[in-house]
């Protein structure tokens, strides 16, 4: 299987917050996942890189102004 | 290998940008990405979707108003 592992990343410390993402949508501040377990997640971010041979999703936290 | 190849959705249809995608950054309006080649490709556009197990990273044109 082919799914990545989501990760947050706060002060350069990747904390993980949904393994083996299988969908993704990134919408209106926010990031859906979903795994290939069927576990959902969202999350108040955007996504800042993916690394898929490493099977890593880095996201980062939008936070308000 | 776990990478993904990138399309560009255009009127419900997908064309390929770039096959086996390994890294992808999206910021200020575009989207870079590396593939396991080594070759590099950066688009005008941002992530809709991904679906790793499908292995497609799904991207729209982002197109001056």
């Amino acid at each position: 299987m082919c799914e990545a592992n989501a990760y947050i990343r706060r002060n350069g410390h990747d904390e993980l917050v949904l393994e083996a993402v299988d969908k993704l949508i990134p919408e209106n501040n926010q990031v859906s996942m979903v795994n290939i377990f069927g576990q959902q997640k969202i999350v108040k971010a955007r996504v800042i890189e993916l690394s898929l041979v490493d099977h890593k999703i880095i996201l980062e936290e939008i936070t308000n102004l």
